[in-house]
C-alpha cells in the first residue's frame, strides 16, 4: 500500500473519514467526516477564523448562502468559462476528461489536438472518439415551482448553481458591509464554507473532492499599495500553516505563477504547495485579483462598488489579494505530516503526530486493570478532572494497555495517563508520551 | 411596522443579516449572515456543540456531505412523500402552495377538496384552477458527466438530492460508528450543517427559507427504555434553550402532538413552540422514531443495523429520540426575545438585550474625544489590553458619544467603556450598562 491508501485505511478504521453514503455503495466524490474527524476539522477551522477573523482587527466574518443569484455566476465569468474538456468513447459510452487522459495536453485542448494523441479508451481499449466538448463543472438545480414536465424555457427561467466558490458569496457583499461598517482600507472580509465541483473524475481521497469547504479571504486594498499587502498577506499565511498549524516548512513551497499561466486579471499568484504522499499538490493559493471581481458585479448589476477614501475623499474601486485554501486538502496535510510507522521494541506501529492544538483529544485516561473497582474509581476521578480543565479528554478500558496506547497511538492522543495500585498509595500516576513512548510519574496534583 | 419588520430592517442596517444576492435583485428564500450575524449565528452553533458533544460523553459528532447517494431517500420515504400541494391558476399561470392559499385544508387536500374552497387567485384574482399536484420539495441535481442534450434516462441515473435534512446523514453512518467505537447504548450521533427545502413561497424572514442550518441529535437507546431517555433528552433541551441560550420560560411551550397529527412511526412527538413576534411556531422537534429509520436502511442496503449489547449479548436495532432544532429558527428567537424600543431621558432608543455569551462583542471601548491624541492613545491601550484578555472588544470612535452608545445598544454590546480627562489623572474608565444605561466609574486595573 502506498502512504495514502495507508492514512485513507486508518481514517477509515478509526472513525476520522468514512466513504460518503458508504452504506449504499457510496457516492463518488464526498466523504463522510466521523466522530475524530469532525474534531480535527472544526479545531482547523476555528484556528483559521480566530487567527484571520477574530484576532485581527481589519477582518470581518461573512457567511453568505450556497445558493446564489445566478447573474453571479455569469458576472464572475462561471458560466461560460468554469468547464473541463470531456470526450466520449463512441465504443462503450465512457466519459473522460480528455486531458486526463491523454498526455501532453491541457485544458484547452481541441478535438483534433486530442485525436492526435491517439489515446485509447481507459475502459475498452479502443480508439473511437467522439468530439471535445465543454463540460460545465456547476452542479444546476432549479428553485421555485417548477415541474419534472415543464417545458425547457420556464426551467431555465429557474436554474441555479450550487456555489463552485466561497469568493462570490463575499464579493456580492462588499458594498452591503461597506455601507452598514465604513471600514477603512485595507480590510478583509471571510468566509468558511460548502462549495461544490461537478469533477468528471474524483480521485485522491479528500484531494479532488466533488464537496469541499471552502476559507477564503477577499482582502480589499488601494491599488497604490498592492505589494506590500500582498506581502502581508504571503507572511500571514505562512504564520498560519507552520506555527498555527504546525505543518513543516520543508514540505511547504511558493510556487510563483508565471505571467502566462496567471488568470488573465491576476498580476501577482503564488501556489502553496505541499508535499502529499502522492507527489506536490496545490495546497493554497494567494492571488492579486485586482479590480476584476468588484468591476464584473459592477457592471451586471449596474451599482457603484466604488469605495469612498474617508481622509483623501479620492473615489476608487478596491483591488483585492484573495488567500484561498481548502479545508480538506489542509485536513490531508496535517494528516500526512502527522502519519509515522516506527518500531518500538521490536513491534511495529503506526502514529498520527498530531501537534496538540489539533489532536482530537489530549489525554487519554485509563485504569491499568479493567476489573478491579478501586483502580476504576481512582480513574474515574482522575478523569473527571482533567475533563473539567481540559474538556477534550477520553477514557479507554478495553483490552490491555499495550493495545490502549497503539490504539490512542494512531488516533493521534499526545499523553495517555494511567492509573495503577501505586497510585492509591502515593497519587502519582503513569504518563505515557505518544511521540516518545516515554514514561514518567508525576503528582496527580500537577497534571 | 410590526417587530418582526423592525428586527428584519435592523439586522440590514446593522449588518446581522442582509437578503441573500440583494446585489442582483435577491434569491427568494436565501439570506447571508453578515459580520455580526456570523458572530451571533457561530456563537449560538458553538454553545449548542459544546453542550450536546465536547460536554456529553455518550454523544459523538458525526459530518456527512450534502450530496448523498439517492438511495438515502428513497429508503427515508422523502423521494415519494416529502412534498407539498401546489396549484396552478390557468388564466395567470401563477402556482400556489394550494394549502396556504385557501382556508381549512391541510397538505393532503384533493383537488376535489380545493376546488370546492373556492379560493381566488391571490394574482390575478380569477378561479379556474388545475388539477393539486405533489411538489417534491428536494432541490434535484445530477452528478458526475451528464450534459444538457444527454436524455432523460442517463438523466435519471445520475439523480442527486440537495439533504432536506442532516437526520439521514447521522443514520447512514451509524454502523461505521459502531464499527470503529463501539459505544454503550444509549449513545448519540450529532451534526451541524446545512439543509435545502425547495419551499413553494419562502417567508417569514429566516423562519421559513430554501437554504437553512440545522443542528440535529439521533440518540440510540435500547427500546425497553426509551421513556426515560425521551426525558432525559427533553430535560436537555430546555437546559440548553433556557439556561445556555437565555431563552425566556414563559416564551417557551411543549406542544404535545397527538397521535393523529404525528408521523405514523412516531410513538411520541413534541413541538417545541416559541413565542416570534408574528406569533407562535415550532422552534424545534423532540421525536420519538422508533427503530422506522434504521430499519429503512437495513431493508434499502441489505445490511444488518443491529446492536449486540456487550453485558446481555442481546441483538437488536436501536430505537431513536431525536431533538431537531433549526438554527435560523433559533437565531431569530434570540433576536425577537433581545430586541426591545425604550425611552432614554425621552428620546426613543432600540436596543439588543442579548444574552453576554451570545452577543457579537463583550465590550466597547471609546475615548471621549476623537481630536484629543491623548485620550485615543489612552483608549488604545485599555482596547489593546481588553481584546488580549477576552477577544471579542470592539473600538467606536465615531460621532459623539450618544450616537455611539446608540449604535452599540443597537448591536447588543453589553457595556461601553469610555476614556476621558479624569482618566488620565486616575486610571478609572466610565462603564456604562447596556440594558440599564447606567454609567459608573472603574479603575482599570478592575475590568
Amino acid at each position: 500500500m502506498s502512504k495514502l491508501e495507508d492514512i485513507v485505511s486508518l481514517c477509515k478504521r478509526r472513525g476520522f473519514i468514512f466513504p460518503g453514503s458508504d452504506i449504499y455503495g457510496g457516492m463518488a466524490g464526498t466523504w463522510d467526516f466521523g466522530p475524530l474527524g469532525v474534531s480535527l476539522k472544526k479545531k482547523i477551522m476555528d484556528e483559521w477564523w480566530k487567527f484571520f477573523v477574530e484576532d485581527r482587527e481589519d477582518t470581518y466574518g461573512i457567511d453568505a448562502a450556497i445558493l446564489m443569484n445566478p447573474r453571479t455566476w455569469v458576472a464572475s465569468g462561471h458560466t461560460a468559462t468554469f468547464a473541463d474538456p470531456l470526450v466520449e468513447c463512441k465504443e462503450c459510452k465512457s466519459r473522460f476528461r480528455a486531458d486526463k487522459i491523454a498526455e501532453g495536453i491541457n485544458e484547452s485542448v481541441t478535438t483534433e489536438e486530442f485525436l492526435n494523441t491517439h489515446t485509447k479508451c481507459p475502459v475498452c481499449g479502443q480508439e473511437n472518439w467522439g468530439p471535445i466538448r465543454k463540460f460545465n463543472m456547476m452542479f444546476t438545480t432549479h428553485v421555485g415551482a417548477v415541474l419534472p414536465d415543464d417545458d425547457a424555457e420556464t426551467a431555465e427561467k429557474n436554474v441555479a448553481y450550487l456555489r463552485p466558490e466561497t469568493a462570490q458569496g463575499i464579493f456580492t457583499n462588499y458594498k452591503n458591509v461597506v455601507d452598514t461598517f465604513y471600514p477603512d482600507l485595507p480590510f478583509g472580509l471571510a468566509q468558511q464554507g460548502k462549495a461544490f465541483r461537478n469533477e468528471i473524475s474524483p480521485r485522491d481521497f479528500i484531494l479532488r473532492d466533488r464537496e469541499c469547504s471552502q476559507m477564503e479571504i477577499e482582502y480589499f486594498v488601494n491599488p497604490n499599495t498592492w505589494e506590500e499587502n500582498f506581502e502581508t498577506m504571503r507572511e500571514l499565511q505562512h504564520e498560519f500553516l507552520e506555527d498555527v498549524i504546525g505543518l513543516p516548512k520543508e514540505k511547504l513551497h511558493e510556487l510563483e505563477v508565471p505571467a502566462e499561466d496567471r488568470a488573465h486579471y491576476s498580476k501577482r499568484t503564488i501556489d502553496f504547495m505541499f508535499n502529499y504522499p502522492n507527489g506536490e499538490e496545490e495546497l493554497m493559493g494567494l492571488a492579486y485579483r485586482t479590480d476584476f471581481d468588484l468591476q464584473n458585479i459592477a457592471r451586471e448589476s449596474g451599482k457603484s462598488m466604488e469605495y469612498r477614501d474617508k481622509v483623501t475623499n479620492e473615489t476608487f474601486v478596491p483591488h483585492v489579494i484573495e488567500p484561498s485554501i481548502g479545508v480538506e486538502r489542509l485536513v490531508l496535510a496535517v494528516l500526512s505530516t502527522a502519519y509515522f510507522e516506527d518500531e518500538i521494541n521490536g513491534e511495529k506501529r503506526t502514529v498520527l503526530k498530531l501537534p496538540e492544538n489539533l489532536a482530537p483529544y489530549k489525554f487519554c485516561v485509563s485504569p491499568l486493570l479493567k476489573n478491579k473497582p478501586e483502580l476504576v474509581e481512582k480513574a474515574k476521578e482522575v478523569y473527571n478532572t482533567l475533563r473539567k480543565k481540559y474538556g477534550n479528554v477520553t477514557w479507554d478500558d478495553s483490552g490491555n494497555i499495550g493495545k490502549r496506547y497503539r490504539k490512542q497511538d494512531e488516533i493521534g492522543t499526545p499523553k495517555c495517563i494511567v492509573v495503577d495500585f501505586d497510585t492509591l498509595e502515593d497519587d502519582t500516576v503513569t504518563i505515557r508520551d505518544r511521540d516518545t513512548t516515554e514514561q514518567i510519574r508525576e503528582k496527580i496534583a500537577n497534571l
